[in-house]
């Protein structure tokens, strides 16, 4: 065999062990940092509401007594000492639908309004009649909005009877260490009822969650994942079927008044050249906003529980519809199809993968930098805006954006697995990589500090989804190594890449055992620690009386459109 | 297509959802009901020492104080006011060493005496060089066991010194659920420190276990995982190698001795008919021990623990090297190799499961049968004993034993296994399998009752392992039931069979969420519920000074043989 040949796949070899190892060792690294720093943000926290309290679902019913009766003599009974109180979470979701309808009322009085005064202002006195309607139309809303803050004011009195109680609780405790103690512990005989969680942060809850019990939820589980399966094999077919609208002949077909400038060779070039690609990229922009409706319904308790899940759904999702089927040019169907055969899937792999690496350079160089890029100048939001501004006519209330993890943390771990599993195969993608991430991290630093408002703490709790995305990489790469070297018959090399995924996902269990539990919950030691500091703080008194009204649902908060809007003219007592 | 023929596949068909539904009724019922059992078990239980314990391992060492200084100091710090007391484990292999070593001397010296009495019993005076060089034989043998005794002695008094301390401790509390408490919450912010278990029964401490830390333990786990892979993987070579000595031209070769003997046509039918399957039957009788022996060195603390898992390893091992050896009729490389390619696997098993249909009704009436007729008959003990006995020529201390879970428990599940894969394809195995089960419930029901002594109280924690193997069966009949009706050209039966496994699937993960967490741990309710009832209890004190006491490694146990052979002539104060 050809020696130089031979030589240069040997030094291949090497790359993937010695990019493995290191990898690794930077993995091994970063969570050992994020662990420390994430106990480190514990022990320098205030007393947070969180620490204290424990959502506690698929609350029994009994006829004799309410929810709330039985919480109280539940925890009474079992956490004498420590039990402080509880909130039963209330059924509100025809509060909120009357809520939100009154919010847009009020929205369009004030509009009509601005726009008298402005008339009033521009035109004198104007035509009379034109005021006149207005002024029936602002009356006219405003007795609605009136009406339906009747309604809700109604209702909200009626929440708080028994019948409208959740079979769900917030419980609140008087130490740190006695809320972790009541959800570490399965609370009642029956592991179906009386099912703890810790409690995320007051404005981090996730208000109209509820499946209230053990089945409900379960059953919702079981339904988001299948719709997700679904959703993640049937995805291509629609967006195949639209691209393939875009066939010229398709295209005068249906649309013959476009056969004049179809006949312009630019817009034949740009049509064929950029519009399937523009279609599935617009599709794609649908998934994270879909897989978080999805997770939003399986049961999770606040929003970022939601969007974890949202972001591996989007993770494994952008694998299967962007990278395997890139790869193997098809539906997920044939991909299945072609994974399932075990034996053979590291051939297919070594043939498959590299075939596509000239187009995931191209990717990495337009979608990679146009979405960092894009992420700076927002003009998404941009563009909805200058969409909106002329037809609301005046500047809507503005509210500092949030980061939508399940929308940017797959899309960077995706370039991520494209750098790892093309950097021996093509390793001219990894400057295209580098330019990206160095953009991302100058552009997301900028972001985080300057633009986006933290919606809740997340406290690193995101990342061993990074490691895990990581770890699938490295996986991934290996076994193309593996059948790469097959391929080219150097079979002890290929035979010495074996151990490496084994050896990779040891290390990953071992990490597993290592870091994650820290990621999951506080150790004892660390809780009683800071139970310690505060035991003879004055200010707990106070936090404690705070702590019971801090989780409320927004729904039940008193509402005050109509009355605000006319305030001038309302008695102060009414 | 025949209209019989196919009327008779849908009867198949039918047979195949109503034998899954009506199992995993069985299963949910028979999970409730022993779950149940379980529980009102723990609830009538007096105070036992190992609900109020919990073993704690991976201590950090520090130069400034020993282990026993830092577990108290580590304990009474996080827990003042439940943490009663703790005792820290000692290297102990050379003193049991040391004292099996003096036991079978003690034995030896026993059986000398008894032979020398006997002989002078039987002979008056008898020849007297002969009794001399007895009686100097005890002499000398009498001098080696009180040197070791002295040697144990020493060692035991070492033992108590820092040095000798294993980084693993006892710590008890003064109530089941602070116990419980310190078991659930992780206790060192270092999640690889102080790692807590729930303690075992004290007579099923499995004492010379300790892998100490957590590297230590993780690694010995990892490498049994592979020596037991490997174990399964490479078990059927040697296997095959001897069997095919039984080839008879093998053996004139090899003895040729046994030419004339071979000549008889009788002999060489039962060596060619029986031999093999003989020697096959003897090797599987090794692998139990062998996978407790790996069990034992992976790291559990308890007797139970490493039946448990010595259980599921020779039932995984039975599944490959019985069953899927017999239908694929390979090494377990082949089977792998027919097993990793998922798309054709449903066909591979309904071609080659149904032919060895004749193979299987034989080793239900003959394995079956016999295993639980020398299970009654105790032939091995019996052979072993009839062996023994001529050369000890006394009866040896009778001690009763203990069932060996992990030789019987895979047995029997392995038939279930065969009874549910075959209903369909060959019904006539199910009058056998009725006859074995029905012996093997009057025959282990009478052995659990009159012959086995429990070792300890296993509280219901095996059934999650029948629990498990069932659904195995299950969902390896209903794929080799996709397959036949594909075979058969009944594809719509074969597509609709298809979300059967998904069902049942789906039902085991409900059964694990419902019931599996009974199994694992106590309640808060249940355990708070015990902890009031003994409060007031005055047996609590005197339960609370043996608690200290109870956990105490054998090998510290003063010794006493030498003594006590000479206890009529040795001062009664030493």
């Amino acid at each position: 065999m050809n020696y130089d040949f031979c030589f240069r796949l040997w030094v291949h070899f090497f790359a993937v062990y010695a990019v493995s190892a290191f990898t690794c060792f930077q993995l091994h690294h970063e969570y050992k940092y994020i662990a420390s720093k994430r106990i480190s943000y514990f022990y320098s926290s205030k007393p947070q509401p969180h620490q204290f309290t424990v959502l506690v679902h698929s609350i029994p019913t009994s006829l004799s007594c309410s929810i709330s009766d039985s919480v109280e003599r539940f925890f009474k009974e079992l956490y004498p000492s420590t039990y402080l109180s509880h909130v039963v979470i209330r059924r509100t979701n025809k509060i909120q639908a009357l809520m939100s309808k009154s919010k847009n009322l009020y929205k369009r009085i004030a509009q009509l309004r601005a726009n008298r005064t402005q008339q009033k202002y521009k035109h004198g006195g104007g035509v009379l009649g034109l005021f006149e309607s207005k002024d029936s139309l602002i009356d006219h809303y405003g007795k609605k909005l009136e009406d339906i803050e009747e309604d809700v004011r109604l209702k909200q009195a009626e929440a708080s009877l028994i019948a409208e109680e959740a079979r769900a609780a917030f419980v609140f405790f008087k130490s740190r260490y006695a809320a972790a103690t009541a959800f570490h512990l399965q609370p009642s005989v029956n592991p179906t009822q009386w099912i703890t969680e810790p409690a995320p942060q007051p404005h981090d809850v996730y208000w109209p969650f509820f499946s209230e019990s053990f089945m409900k939820q379960w059953i919702s589980k079981l339904v988001v994942i299948v719709v997700c399966i679904l959703f993640t094999i049937l995805f291509l077919i629609p967006v195949v079927i639209v691209q393939g609208l875009t066939n010229l002949k398709q295209l005068e077909v249906l649309f013959p008044f476009l056969k004049s400038i179809l006949a312009v060779k630019f817009v034949t070039q740009v049509i064929t050249g950029y519009l399937p690609s523009l279609i599935l990229q617009m599709s794609l922009k649908l998934v994270p906003p879909v897989m978080g409706f999805l997770s939003s319904i399986q049961g999770y308790i606040s929003h970022s529980d939601i969007e974890m899940s949202a972001s591996k759904k989007v993770q494994w999702f952008t694998v299967w519809n962007v990278f395997f089927a890139t790869v193997f040019s098809g539906s997920v169907f044939h991909q299945v199809y072609i994974i399932l055969d075990l034996k053979e899937i590291t051939g297919q792999l070594a043939v498959a993968v590299p075939a596509q690496a000239s187009f995931f350079i191209t990717y990495v160089a337009t979608t990679g930098w146009t979405s960092v890029s894009s992420e700076l100048f927002q003009i998404i939001p941009l563009i909805v805006s200058l969409i909106k501004t002329p037809f609301t006519k005046q500047e809507s209330e503005f509210e500092a954006p949030s980061m939508a993890y399940h929308r940017d943390l797959p899309r960077i771990l995706f370039f991520g697995l494209l750098g790892i599993s093309y950097f021996f195969l093509a390793p001219l993608i990894l400057p295209f990589l580098l330019v990206y991430l160095c953009l991302a991290y100058i552009i997301y630093r900028n972001q985080f500090i300057n633009v986006y408002t933290a919606k809740y703490e997340t406290g690193g709790r995101f990342w061993p989804i990074v490691h895990d995305s990581m770890i699938f990489s490295l996986v991934l790469m290996q076994l193309i190594a593996v059948g790469s070297f097959a391929l080219k018959k150097l079979s002890p090399a290929s035979t010495w890449t074996l151990p490496l995924p084994v050896l990779t996902l040891t290390f990953n269990y071992y990490c597993r055992r290592r870091f994650l539990p820290i990621f999951t919950a506080y150790s004892a030691e660390s809780l009683i620690t800071k139970d310690r500091e505060d035991e003879n703080d004055s200010a707990m008194t106070e936090f404690y009386r705070q702590l019971l009204s801090v989780y409320k649902d927004p729904a039940l908060f008193p509402i005050q459109h109509s009355s605000s809007s006319d305030s001038l003219v309302s008695p102060l007592l009414s």
